[in-house]
């Protein structure tokens, strides 16, 4: 059920089965194998899941083409909270690993907020990236295109650029080499680095040898309407027309909460067994947060093997029978 | 688009980047991703894949819990279609492989049937596994049951057998251990030989701890109306109600057409890497053929990752740009 700031008592002393922090594509879908299993869940979110900004989810089997990511994540919610899953909106401060369970320290609430500790025996992590995002003085600019024809994704919105007049936004040198990815579905691309970063020569040569082109310039804004970027004003108010853009300037690791925890990772991804396991017994890391690719897709089959290799341990050390009361949930 | 025995000649001439065998939620999700990528595709399906005996499918993330397997391949079907892929409902009888290529031998048609060579650079063998059902005089008698109340996967339907009166129906010893895991739903268990084997003492012992029925005469058919079984008629004409029923009989794996290609198993099982690549290198294995969980939502992400290392590979070795003739599609 959905809890919230006035939680019964049971459910703050309860010991769940799993915690699982974050209610995106991996968490939901982790919450509902973990609740068909008979496990005790309590999925924690704070809201602004990377694929909430989708707009259309062009590349998940069973959906149409055309799917917002949150029909998705709404149809996902309503589906773990049939089978009695608990779910609580809110923000997870830290967790403390106390051996046979872990801690979870939680604030609830924005303008008043309390703190909560709810206690769990094992842990997924499934907070996900955010996107970082053209820095400009008005980002309700950039929210307007972010998720519609400004991508983040070149693996899921390659397809819609095609032949089209592309800007690249990027933070780094490095952050640009996707351009010539993106050059699979499109020649004609321009690169933006906002006035932001210097680029090498020898960098240049190999836009010069594709023919892209290369503005240095701060951004002033983005033009367009009803969502639809039609191009980009520079500081010295010249435009670049586009069709579409992708930007490419990394991600917020949303995982500040298992920094007392010693865990693998490789850059801010967590790094798991084919399980999903992290490198700590109890806790597994799914979706965007986890080596690997970001789809939604994987993200959901991240929950499931998950959930289904939590079960086996569970089962495992419990032998045949969960109790009667576990089992009699939904 | 859907081709057929009156294939235009182009279809057979021209080669594909990618010919996908088996068109089940692993196939489709692979054929989607791929045109998405600008890959030209032929999907080669047989029809009867394994998600099509699923009355409802509980566990796939963004779809109602009751949703139809055959709704998911319809769906993904047409949104393959709709990314210009081509499709073709064939079996194929052998792939040889011929250096860069692969040529694929296909039989089209049930009563005529007509042999065409198809040929594609890359392969994905998606063409799965079918469970094993008790064999009795009637099969009709087991297929109007089979997906409804009379399950093969525990990890997808043990939730459905909660606490019910279910029977556990295997084909050897080791195939009734799952009995074991079942005990984790319900404490109300009979396994059936249907007088196939014999079961050992300590295999006995270890039923009788569990409080498990073993029945060892053979079966004359199951009952029930509306495609629910409600128990089953033995050999001497005694009947076991029950609620519901979990097959445990092995699979087929349908991967006769690689048997002139030399490739690592484990059983039946292709081993592939972490993009879903078999030991060879322009062959990828997705889905329930391979090693792992046989779940939809896991088949769908395989597909995934395989036609994106497959957009890598050929991304890498063409350079960055499709040819205009090429990404012109849809």
């Amino acid at each position: 059920m959905q809890i919230s700031k006035q939680t019964p008592s049971q459910q703050i002393e309860k010991i769940y089965d799993v915690l699982v922090i974050g209610g995106g594509a991996a968490g939901l879908s982790a919450g509902i194998y973990l609740q068909r299993y008979l496990l005790s869940t309590l999925v924690i979110d704070k809201g602004k899941a990377r694929s909430l900004w989708m707009q259309e989810l062009h590349n998940y089997l069973g959906l149409p083409p055309n799917t917002p990511g949150r029909d998705v994540l709404k149809q996902g919610k309503e589906h773990y909270l049939s089978l009695a899953g608990d779910y609580l909106n809110a923000y997870v401060e830290e967790v403390m690993d106390e051996g046979e369970t872990f801690a979870v320290r939680v604030r609830i609430g924005r303008s008043h907020p309390t703190a909560v500790v709810f206690r769990s025996r094992y842990l997924i992590a499934a907070s996900g990236i955010i996107d970082h995002l053209p820095k400009l003085d008005d980002m309700q600019n950039v929210f307007d295109y972010a998720g519609h024809n400004l991508h983040v994704c070149l693996i899921c919105d390659g397809y819609e650029m095609r032949d089209q007049r592309a800007g690249v936004f990027g933070s780094s040198e490095s952050s640009l080499e996707v351009a010539f990815s993106l050059g699979w579905f499109t020649p004609h691309i321009t690169l933006f680095t906002n006035g932001e970063f210097a680029v090498g020569a020898a960098f240049r040569d190999r836009l010069t040898a594709q023919s892209y082109t290369l503005v240095e310039q701060p951004i002033a804004r983005f033009l367009g309407e009803n969502h639809q970027m039609t191009g980009v004003e520079l500081a010295d108010s010249s435009v670049v027309e586009l069709d579409t853009g992708l930007v490419s300037m990394g991600s917020k690791y949303h995982a500040d909460y298992l920094k007392n925890i010693d865990l693998e990772y490789q850059g801010g991804n967590l790094i798991t067994d084919n399980m999903n396991r992290t490198s700590h017994p109890r806790i597994f890391a799914v979706g965007d947060l986890k080596l690997g690719m970001n789809q939604v897709v994987i993200a959901a089959a991240d929950g499931a093997l998950a959930a289904t290799q939590i079960w086996r341990d569970i089962r495992r050390s419990e032998g045949a029978r969960r109790s009667p009361i576990s089992s009699s949930v939904a």
